[in-house]
Order: C-alpha cells, then sequence, then structure tokens
C-alpha cells in the first residue's frame, strides 16, 4: 500500500490498520513522505475521525519515533499527572508534593507556556537558581531520592509529535480529540509512569471550550493510556475563571507554597487535594493527601524538590518594581471571571510569551483580590497587576478590569470538579 | 479573514464566500501560500463538500487566473464540446464536423491522453503534418473560415487548474465532484464558447465509474456553465465498453472518417449524431446532423479542418508494420468488452501514455472485431492488434483477451445514453 492509498482511506472514512499509520509517520519523519501529504492526511483524519484503535496505532507510533525514558531503577509505581493547560493552573506544584509526601513516586516531565496558558517549567524557573534541564540519571536519581523531580522533555522524545504539531498548527488542523489526544499521551507515555493522572481543563480559559469536548478528551485520554498498558484516569475541572488567586510564575510559586502550608485559595487547596488522591489511589496508596497539608511534609517535600534542582528559595521570589490595583466600577457580586481575557492580560503585563523562546518576566503576574461569589463595593480592588513598569499595568487594566462580570443578586461559586473518568466509565467500557 | 480562518471553516462544514476562494487561490498562485495549507483544504472539501454557488465561485476564480478567448471576432452563437474521457471516443471528431456543416461555430480547445484514456490532440496529431499548437488569431481566424478548429489550449489559460490538479494529484484529493467539475468548466469558460455540450462517460473505462456519480457531475458541470452565462447541456452515455470499432490514434481518425462517410458503427454513429444534435440544439440550429451524413458535408467540413491545420491526408494515415489478431478461445454471445482493459492493452501497444510528455506510436492500436451482442466461434478473431512489434502485441494480448466477456445465450447491446442533464432537469432546478 503506498501513500497516497493510505490518505484515500482516510479520505473516503476507513479505520487504519496500525501499519498504516506507522508508514505514514515514520516516512514523514525520514522526510520520504512531503508536508502537503501529511496535511491532506491531517485534514481527512480531522473531518473523519478516529477509532480509539487507530488513535492508540498513532500514539504508540509517535511514542516510537524517539526516545522513551525509563525509571525501572525508581522502585514502586510511579504516578505522572498532566494538565491540558489553563490560567493560573499550579496544581502540579501542590498535588505533586502532596503525593511524593504519601509515598507515590512522581516524575513529571513538563512544557512551558504559550499564548494565555502558562507552563510549569517557566514557574518552576522563577526560584533562583533552579534547574529544569535534568539529565535523564539526574531525573531518575531525584525521584529515588527524593520522591519528586520536575524537569523538561528532552528534544530526542517523541519528535514526530513536534514536526505533527508544527504542521497543524498550519493546517488549521489542530481541532481534532484524537489528535489532541495522542499528541498529549504520546508524550505521556514516553515519560514512562506506570500511571497517569490527567486534568483536563473546560471553559473560556482552556483548549476545550465546552464540557462535552473536553469529557469526550478525556475518555480518548483514559483509553490510550489505558490501551498502553498504563492505569490512567481523568478528572475534568472547569476552567471559565483563573485558578486561585495568582496569575504569573514566581506568583504562583509563592501561592503553591502557601496552600502546601495550609493557607491560600479553598478552591485551588481542594482541587490539589484531590488530584493528589487520585495519584495515590493508582499507586495503591492509602494516605489521605490533606494530611501531608496538616503535618508539613508536602511543603518540605516541595523545598526539598526545589533544592535538588539547585533552587534557592532562601534568596527570595523575584518581585516586581510596580504593582497597581484595577478597581471596580461598580458594586456587587462577582460572577465570573474570564481566563482567557486574565490570561492575556498577564501575558500583556509580561508573565507569558506569544512565540515560542520569548522571554518572560518571572516576577509579572496578577493577584486577585474578588474572586468569584465574592462581594465588591465600587472603588475596591478587584486585582493586583505586577510588572516591570506602570505602563505595562496601564496597557493591561483595561482588558482586566473587563474580565470581571458582577451582578446584582448573590452567587455561588460553580463546582470545579466537573466529570471523572476512568476506566470503568460508562461510556469509555461501552467503547 | 487569514488563510487559517478560510481552512477552518471548509473543516468546519461551512460555506465559503466567493471573496475566500479568490484569497486562497490567488494566494497559492502567488505563492504566498505554500502547498500543504491548499492540500488541507483541498482535503476539506473533498470531505465536506462544497454547495453549487462555492463550485461556481472557485470555477470563476480559475478562469480569472490567466487568459481568457475572445472569440467575440467569430459571428454566431459558438458551440464548444467535451468529452471526460474514455476509451475508443472519436466523438469529437465526428460531432463537431456534422455541427460545423449544420452551421454553428466550433472552437474546440482540447487535452491529450493519459494513461488509458485517449486524447482528441493525440489523435488529430496522427494526420501528417497536422499542427494543434494554433495562435489565438489562427484559431478565431479559422473557426470563421472553417467553421470548426480543434487546438491545444494555450498554458497560459487556467493556470490554477494545472496547479490544483498537480496537487491534488499527489494528495489522494482527485475524487471531488466539486472539484472535478470546476477543473473541467474553468477550461470550458475560458475557451470562450456560448454553448457547451459535455458527454460525461459512465462505467469501467470513465473517471465515474457509476451512474449516479456521473449524472451528480454532469448536474454540477451544468449548474457552473448556466450559473457563468453559457447554455450548457450534458449527456450521460456508458463507457463499459469501447465506444466504436477502433482504439488507437490513427486507427480512430479513419474510423471517424469512415462514419462521416456514413459506414463505421451504428452506436458510434448515433450518439456522434446526437451530440452535433445538441450543439446544433443550443445554437439554435434546425438542421438535422444525420442529412450531414447522407450529403457529405460533415466529411468536407473534417477534411478542411484537417488541411486547415496543415494536415496532409493524402500523405495517408500511420500503418502499423505489425498486425496480429487475437481470437476467440470458446464460441458465444459478446456480452461486454472491458474498456479498462481495452485502454491498457492499448496503452502497452505504444498507443498512448502513462506520464505526461511520453512519446506515443500514432499508429498502434486494436481493431474489435467482435462488438457486445455479437454471435463469436472459437478461433474467430476478436480484435486486431497493431504495433510497432510482435513483443508489444505479445505482450498486450492476454490482457486484451481478458476483455472480452462471453455468455451461452443472446444479448442486446445496452442503451449508450444514459441520461441527459440540463438547465431544465427537475433535480438541477430543485437545487
Amino acid at each position: 500500500m503506498n501513500v497516497l492509498e493510505v490518505i484515500g482511506r482516510k479520505r473516503d472514512g476507513q479505520a487504519h490498520t496500525p501499519e498504516e499509520i506507522a508508514l505514514l509517520l515514520e516516512g514523514y519523519l525520514a522526510g520520504r513522505i512531503p508536508d502537503y501529504q501529511v496535511a491532506a492526511w491531517l485534514m481527512a483524519v480531522v473531518t473523519r475521525g478516529m477509532t480509539g484503535g487507530e488513535t492508540l496505532a498513532l500514539t504508540n507510533a509517535m511514542v516510537a519515533s524517539g526516545e522513551v525514558m525509563d525509571l525501572s531503577p525508581i522502585p514502586g509505581f510511579k504516578v505522572d499527572k498532566h494538565s491540558t493547560g489553563g490560567v493560573g493552573d499550579k496544581v502540579t506544584l501542590i498535588a505533586g508534593p502532596l503525593a511524593a509526601a504519601c509515598g507515590v513516586p512522581v516524575p513529571k516531565l513538563s512544557g512551558r507556556g504559550l499564548a494565555h496558558t502558562g507552563g510549569t517549567l517557566d514557574k518552576l524557573e522563577s526560584v533562583p537558581g533552579l534547574r529544569v534541564e535534568l539529565t535523564p540519571e539526574e531525573f531518575v536519581e531525584q525521584v529515588r531520592s527524593v520522591g519528586l523531580a520536575v524537569a523538561a522533555q528532552s528534544p530526542r522524545m517523541v519528535p514526530a509529535d513536534k514536526l505533527l504539531y508544527a504542521l497543524r498548527d498550519v493546517t488549521a488542523t489542530v481541532p481534532s480529540i484524537p489528535l489532541i489526544a495522542s499528541s498529549v499521551m504520546s508524550k505521556k507515555l514516553a515519560a514512562g509512569a506506570d500511571g497517569i493522572v490527567l486534568d483536563v481543563k473546560a471553559g473560556r480559559g482552556a483548549f476545550m471550550a465546552d464540557l462535552a469536548g473536553a469529557v469526550e478528551l478525556a475518555r480518548e485520554m483514559v483509553g490510550i493510556g489505558e490501551g498502553a498498558g498504563r492505569r490512567t484516569v481523568a478528572l475534568v475541572t472547569a476552567m471559565d475563571s483563573p485558578l486561585g488567586l495568582t496569575i504569573g510564575n514566581a506568583l504562583e510559586v509563592a501561592e503553591a507554597l502557601e496552600v502546601l502550608a495550609g493557607g491560600g485559595d479553598a478552591e485551588l487547596r481542594e482541587v490539589s487535594i484531590r488530584v493528589a488522591a487520585e495519584m495515590c489511589r493508582l499507586a495503591g496508596v492509602e494516605r489521605d493527601p490533606a494530611l501531608a497539608i496538616a503535618d508539613g511534609s508536602g511543603r518540605e517535600r516541595f523545598e526539598r524538590m526545589l533544592a535538588a534542582q539547585g533552587g534557592r528559595l532562601s534568596d527570595g521570589l523575584p518581585v516586581a518594581p510596580v504593582q497597581l490595583p484595577v478597581v471596580a466600577l461598580t458594586a456587587g457580586w462577582v460572577a465570573s471571571i474570564d481566563a482567557l481575557e486574565v490570561g492575556y492580560a498577564s501575558l500583556e503585563l509580561g508573565a507569558g510569551r506569544l512565540r515560542k523562546g520569548d522571554p518572560i518576566d518571572s516576577a509579572a503576574g496578577i493577584v486577585i483580590k474578588r474572586q468569584v461569589g465574592d462581594r465588591v463595593e465600587a472603588g475596591e480592588p478587584l486585582a493586583v497587576l505586577h510588572a516591570a513598569s506602570a505602563e505595562l499595568i496601564e496597557l493591561a487594566s483595561p482588558r482586566l478590569l473587563r474580565a470581571w462580570r458582577m451582578v446584582a443578586e448573590p452567587v455561588e461559586r460553580p463546582p470545579h470538579v466537573l466529570a471523572r473518568v476512568d476506566r470503568a466509565s460508562p461510556t469509555l467500557t461501552a467503547q
């Protein structure tokens, strides 16, 4: 079978064999199959879809395109955690240490922020001296000794994903559940953990705006993980409003430390404990992660991890020279805070990047003073903006102010965890 | 709107505006939009389809990409004729002269053969000295003086079609009714005639194997022609078995001359008269083209055309040095002759080309001795093969023999014209 026949099968709505998918992917990586043929195939996949079996085969072929992390020197059931990306999402920085403190080895390879969403590596790098570029040996050794490491993925892992994603980005073929799921899961499978807890965000500030799409993506990813022999569970969580009270790299590390010390935003604390509990459950660990907050072992684990990667928390996190509030123009209750607008305002303040490789300002960001459900009087601060200059804050303020939607009646803060998907989920087993 | 948004609209099943289509096509022609983006868009079109309005807009944008033939110096209602391609299809060489003899100016730009289908230009060039590369001035002048000219399309006409077709060919995006229809009709519209008679082939030897697809293609093309202000009518004709008794360039010219002289295969004569009658009807000419056979004016018109283009029929058509029969292994009635196998056998004999630009042998080909419906005894010749060597004939014979399907009972030759589509066709007006 040649490449045109393979493309033609998907064009006509047929299912690929694993061999067909490998033929395409290997040929593309080797430079034998040109961009335009893969672009046509990607569009056929977007419009015709793929079965769970095809998506698993694509993911396996992507994993096989590069190096795979060998975690076998680490004893125990290793659990990874992944978020599809949101605004103010520092759950990894809290749930990871909590699970590790409960005895779950947590080997986590992470990414950088792009557009309105932040990235765990950028957040960690706001700690003076901290390194995220660990060798595989350093990474494995740290998980053995500290129970937790968060590092950058090697560029030699899943090269097919980088290539495919770059092409999808310029051919309008990004929005496809099977393609998104295989992209995420190929990196998780290559990272080598035995169990994977996925945090799939749904809402204005997330990649998936609607709940149905997020649940479908969660099912697809759980199907891939379980199909590849990894225990996998997904929580679908709300990303209409930012998570917690801070957006920005150093600000979010500080907030994570605060939550690990028993303070901070209640919703952020609850969801972090929930994610850590899912990690413990996969590993067969029965300890309640909330106890690792109460006894300080979670925070201690986080500080040991930062130190192991060269971080000097004692030097202090960077602080922005200019900090100015935006104030409410009218009184009312906060019905919602548009996470997308907050994300873009944070980007304008210097906390994020529009293009890969752009520099970021670790100290820049936003501290929310009135969350969803809070009462606000006119003239009270809604948030405080942190940036390198008053000009940047002036630029970002109108957008940030627009994010707050106020109503005349008291409102309840909506639920944060919207759904849970595991291999026993009815619609998953029905597939 | 940028190119990714345009591609995204078709990906999501939305209809393009004419401006969106022009943006894509102009950007591609100018080299601003890369192959991979157009490939993704083409696949979205194949899988999502296009409305009649979009297809017309695409066709118009393709016409606008190059030069357009100005036929205004020719008085009268000019009628073009086009076949989607078949095996043994020499209808243009008969119907064109008949219509011209009836008083219809026939300006015909034509193409070359590829794979198993022949091309009118190749057939004409088997006449010694004949030129198909006419300047626009020569072409117009010949239609004025002779009433008929058949020439090659200028490479400066519809460059977008060449570019798009080359990309479709390597991205598995050929099978799409809107794309096929706009490709054909862009060339017809650029050729400038007032009326267009389409012969859409359906069957084993045609681009469209099934009747439903051929009728849909016919409707789409009639919709484009009428939408662009040209009177357009389509006949859907059978291409399960070869048309007439010859396949091969010089052989088909000789057969056309024979039919114009009142002889030849009855089916070929009837369908040629039918096509000429449709051409006359569009032009408002009431003369019966059958009379142009009876009085010899059709043949005279054809010979004047050949002479006007430099052809010297008196030098004789080329004759193959080796001519050998294939004989029936069993007795019976001929139920069908697989046009695709015959086309490939003819290609193997040297009468056609697999790749553009390959040389062809004008004298090579096949003369059918037993057509569908004929009685055959074992040992009687089914066909005579013409080629440059006995080796070529030996190579092609087994395939040719396979083409004949024999049955034990007498069979009727099936109808040749399967459907007629014009602007008044019920399903067309219902669109």
